[in-house]
């Protein structure tokens, strides 16, 4: 077991069973025979091969077992392991069933088409999934909606905000992640059948009509063209795991910020145990996060090379894409399991995000203050009169707005500059549009 | 000049003006300024700031022009030239108008609007390049529509095929393109106003309205979250750069191998010369699409990883986009010039073609002749004789299907099995799909 | 089986059994089992645990069998499987010998110092590859010393050059790899004992003491200073993956074209079938020796990321670690596995050689010509008439050569620049100067 | 200016003139006519070319300036830029000395050896700024060899540790850089001298001769074998880059971390400001640490494809690597330019320091407390009571110690248990170790 994805430690935490099952090698075996059978059936359908062959080869199909160990010695040197599982497979049909399975097709006909029924099934998780993400951030965002805590700039107390702003913030490019996800489904869930170099010649003039009837026995739309060496389809739906792996990963990193010792803000009911210290409780399920969005990063970069194939067959291609998809299809949907374990678990220390805003003893209020003092003196005054109120601050450990009081020769409500939650702009606004978007 | 998008050798090839123009120090500036100008004018227009300082701000700043350089001292300091440009368009505007500039905007907010402003002009160039090569594509598939030649599947020769069908090929990627750049700009082209940290603050209850009026102005689409951290559009958009760049490096690998001295189907008309070698012709033009498909792979998965910000401003992250996304843009921009150039000058030679097919001596015939076989004989049984004949033919020199006349006792039109045109299966027809699609 | 590394059809292709049993579970948790076993030997041989307990443990520790699916909650929980292993082999040891297992260290100096044991066993088998891959390089090239063939650039035919010449190329950045191996493998091969934030802070003043000892124990070097967020080793040993792959896949590249159908200079003696084209020879041991290389190249990118690691431990960068290394390590071996299947299967067809080399019509003499007549008028004349040979070399269909001698008025001997041997510069000495570096 | 390494703004920050200059036009092209001024010395002194050819094409090369604006057409024909250069300086030479410039040579053997030449002066700039940077940082671990800490892992607090172990860490993987960048300058600093094919055919039997000398001449190794296509020495070099930015990016991980508003144990004497926020001073050296270090990631990650070149000229790799190497080169320099930019500005703040070590109020001591524990009673029984005193500890808000103090019933040093630095096991060991070794 190489893989993290694989391994009886790991997998379980990366690779879950509704995922995982189906790019096992038999549930890989299982779909490509589901679409050899098909395939005769629509054949026979439309008098290709005799009548009778589809039911009788679809009958035999159904009860042969292939162990994937089988194919191994002509995966290795065919490239893929289509040629000995037809093979195979025609040895066990009875009568002459045999010369008729696989009949015009293409060994990556049968690939891509068997990935793709599976494919289906995935989107359908990742879907539900990406709902169920959502679901809870909304609920997260309408708890935090007047949760006042500090704004970070580049890991500095900024100005005040609320919590909720901030998961609303992360909310957003999930729900953008819904739609593209229902713009790339139709190009994605597309039949492979075009024969050895996309003419389906052996189908005489009824390829395109077997090619529409078996997307159809297969729940999947139908290709005119078909896409072996042109797989921007595929690559686009990379592209969607990792940007939401990446938009996932942005909660992971915020989350992790949030739960240093120092800042403490947000803490997981099941932290993670050390071998050797008693007091820790790790942010675990956000570290998975991080590291899931930048391998779906690198994966998928990795994958648009795949775009660059030769002629009508590409074998290298064939096999980068072999190297990287199904371990990109994992993490992206680990990605949304944990992120959805992320937010089940994390508890919201709300009396510290005030303490964290208070210790800055009034900094954050540096722009409001310059604003308010705006109204009576000219704004480049103000910000240097609050510029030395700050330096002041920090020197003697009191409050900005005190020291600015000092010094600034101007009549304001210092009493409410003092307050955070007076200085919160539109987030409420924002943070209703943004759920009304859900 | 550092880069090749930069240097006075190189940039015209890989960093055309239309392009590389919008990415100039002086083109970001003025956009920078025009998003402050318009921004003091909804301002004065809402009474945000006092009425006739729009006009006044907007009117002084059409005037005032900033070297690049000046600003370098201040970008190194603060990480992004906002600060030091507002201080200094702020000394030069009249009586006390510079305190009303950059009115309760962050830095950012000046930086992406700007950078959008020049991005909605690239994406209607980009828009029209690709509309452009669809175009050329599409004339080529109509003219070799019937242009048989072989087509290879893992650079070996496999059964016949029409040029344009493998067009078609090249084509319908860029035709999903196209869909999905219509469906991504209303995503990407958004103004970016939140202030500090997204809450618009120090614009009170009207933060939405400035936002909205801004986006009007700045002819963009309003932005209710801020989305300084969250980056999904732009990387969207840099995957379509990448998609679209491997889709021509498609067409330039194929076109690179039908280069090749031993294949010949194709020239360029300017092909490059040589500094010692006076018989080459060399294709640098498919050189290069291959290069920017390989290029933007890489800048498109590095950009991945913009995504995982932290909290409200994520410093190294703006420094990354920054890094990664203008080459980016240019070399996307490039693939889409130089692809066009590609196919004004590509040359068909299509009686090399024709002896391509020939030279395979009648063994990309092989599978019709199995599928002919079945007629009379099982597919198996087939299978077995043309394989004999393959070899036959291998070691005789001559054609396969004289070879299986030989040997295979069956009553087959042996003349019309050698004629690679009656073997193409519905080519035309998903031709025919492929150009109505456009 | 997620993984291609994994699935039972690709895995002996992909990840041989002597690479893939080093990573499998059972190889984990027994190099675990070993460090923690001798850890506790060398502290009761320092006094630091009772004396007694080191032997105790080690003995008691041979004969626990540890399920790998026992750890899988663990792991899920704190993100490295070490406390679950801890507590379930501690509840197994007699008496109070628990309470001695894992003594001062942190769960990251198990899993690295368990990995490094592997990894040595892995390097290894690496040296022996890479060394019987040049072995076999040399002999290929000693073979074909004087193979005449046509020599490419860009694709276009260019100069004559020797296969030989080719091959000494191939072996060239192999002979690199080598010695850079020999140069990293010091550093790779380190102990990892730091304790929780690499003080040792449990081992009093005995720390290093402990550390050199575990380490001599163990094979490996000690490590004054632990490595925990210092990934740079692991890192550099990745890129040495990387170029081995990358230098690799060039050799599969140039037989990708030498075995295309038109150019036919190779073949592979067990070339790939297909499932419906009976006269198909793929050659799929080329191809992935090119997905391998391209593969790496962006695992070992996205490694670097691991460099960013932050304080003294950095949950995201040790998954995202987990997520690519031993992935990039089995592709790496393959590549090495695959090369030497692929050099010892290539059939080399020179008379083929000769014959591309003949079709040019003397094209390829264009240089040669240029420079033989510049003994005789100027460069710059000789250029200009050559050139105008080959133009209508290329009309007429006859030698180059042939043309030359009708418009060039200049004695010269005609005949043998018609011999490409002739035109070889030092091809063999610098093949010999190769040979005699390895 | 497209690239953030040539625009006005940005160009000094990270592309210092030392560095920028050696890629501008100009330097280049001054560098590829040296490299032809040495080959026609060098060819002139063996015989090649007529005596006296060397010194009248040397003196006239030395006052021929080229304006790089002229050679842009012919490299967008040609793919480089080489065989206009040739023509416009052959133009410019007196007599027929015209006739006797690149004699012999590629376009690639100039354009290499002009890199090359550049490439000595940037390693030694390299070398000299990596030795800074580690001086820098061996007086800061000296200065902080006792400055006690908070150890942080997965952000959490985990024991007491050192300032200076922790800049002990950032300075490790420097010094096996250093070394690293010895062992590859041999084999990076080679000339490139191939002719066509590498044969150096047109120079007949002297072809290697007028390699060493030509090495000699330009101060670089001799190359046997040309390195068209083999690019691993270029590649390993792109590495080194990658992993000096990633140890680097490290260092500026941790200062960002440092930094924090809510942890304060660093600032910057010159943090950089904000357009809106009177208060801010931010750690943008910092910033730029890491976004170079995940940029070179991702350059150095596609480099490696330009390995995976075809036959004796690949125009795709040769330019995809013009694409990728100026800027990482850049990138990398700048990186250790901003490196010692960040430690020669950095403050650090002692007493937070001190202060956020106390603040865990006495958490950190859980392992020392549960080793001390472990005297008297097990340690099983230990780990139990210290992780309840933890429990009571973070409820109450008291010190750990006390809380322990209440319910172990064991006589133990409960003071000395409360002092941070007295669990410090080897640290000033391992420190004095660390700076031994640089």
């Amino acid at each position: 077991m190489v893989s993290i994805f694989d391994s009886s430690i790991t997998a379980s935490t990366f690779a879950d069973d509704a995922i995982a099952q189906l790019f096992s090698d038999r549930a890989e075996i299982r779909a490509m025979i589901r679409v050899e059978s098909e395939l005769a059936l629509v054949q026979a359908n439309l008098g290709i091969i005799p009548t009778g062959m589809g039911s009788k080869i679809s009958q035999a199909l159904e009860s042969i077992d292939v162990d994937p160990a089988q194919l191994a010695a002509g995966y290795a040197k065919d490239g893929l392991c289509v040629p000995s599982l037809v093979k195979l497979l025609a040895e066990q049909l009875p009568d002459d069933a045999g010369d008729y399975l696989h009949w015009g097709a293409t060994s990556q006909d049968i690939v891509d088409s068997a990935l793709l029924v599976r494919l289906k099934m995935i989107c359908e998780i990742l879907g539900t999934r990406i709902d169920k993400l959502i679901g809870l951030l909304r609920a997260l965002t309408e708890t935090h909606r007047s949760t006042v805590m500090l704004g970070r700039t580049r890991g500095q107390a900024a100005l005040p905000t609320v919590f909720g702003l901030k998961t609303a913030g992360w909310l957003s490019p999930l729900v953008r992640q819904k739609q593209r996800l229902k713009e790339l489904l139709p190009r994605l869930l597309v039949v492979q059948l075009g024969g050895a170099v996309g003419t389906l010649a052996p189908l005489g003039s009824q390829g395109l009509e077997v090619n529409q009837q078996l997307a159809a026995a297969l729940d999947l739309n139908p290709s005119t063209m078909s896409w072996h060496t042109q797989r921007d389809n595929i690559v686009e739906f990379c592209n969607w795991l990792s940007v939401t792996a990446g938009a996932i990963g942005k909660i992971g990193n915020d989350l992790l910020l949030m739960a240093q010792s120092e800042v403490a803000e947000i803490s997981f009911s099941n932290g993670g145990g050390s071998s050797t210290m008693p007091q820790k409780s790790n942010p675990v399920v956000a570290d998975n996060l991080v590291a899931l969005a930048r391998y779906c990063a690198g994966e998928a970069g990795s994958m648009q090379n795949v775009l660059v194939q030769s002629h009508e067959r590409d074998g290298s291609c064939m096999i980068l894409e072999s190297l990287l998809f199904p371990g990109l299809v994992c993490a992206g949907a680990a990605s949304l399991a944990l992120g959805i374990a992320c937010i089940e678990t994390v508890k919201v220390n709300e009396s510290t995000m005030k303490d964290n805003l208070s210790a800055t003893n009034g900094l954050v209020m540096a722009e409001a203050a310059t604003f308010e003092l705006s109204k009576v003196i000219s704004k480049r005054q103000a910000s240097q009169v609050v510029k030395e109120a700050c330096k002041n601050a920090m020197k003697s450990g009191s409050n900005m707005i005190d020291e600015l009081e000092k010094i600034a020769d101007a009549e304001v409500d210092w009493q409410q500059l003092k307050q955070p939650e007076n200085y919160l702009g539109v987030a409420d606004q924002i943070i209703g549009e943004v759920l009304d978007s859900c």
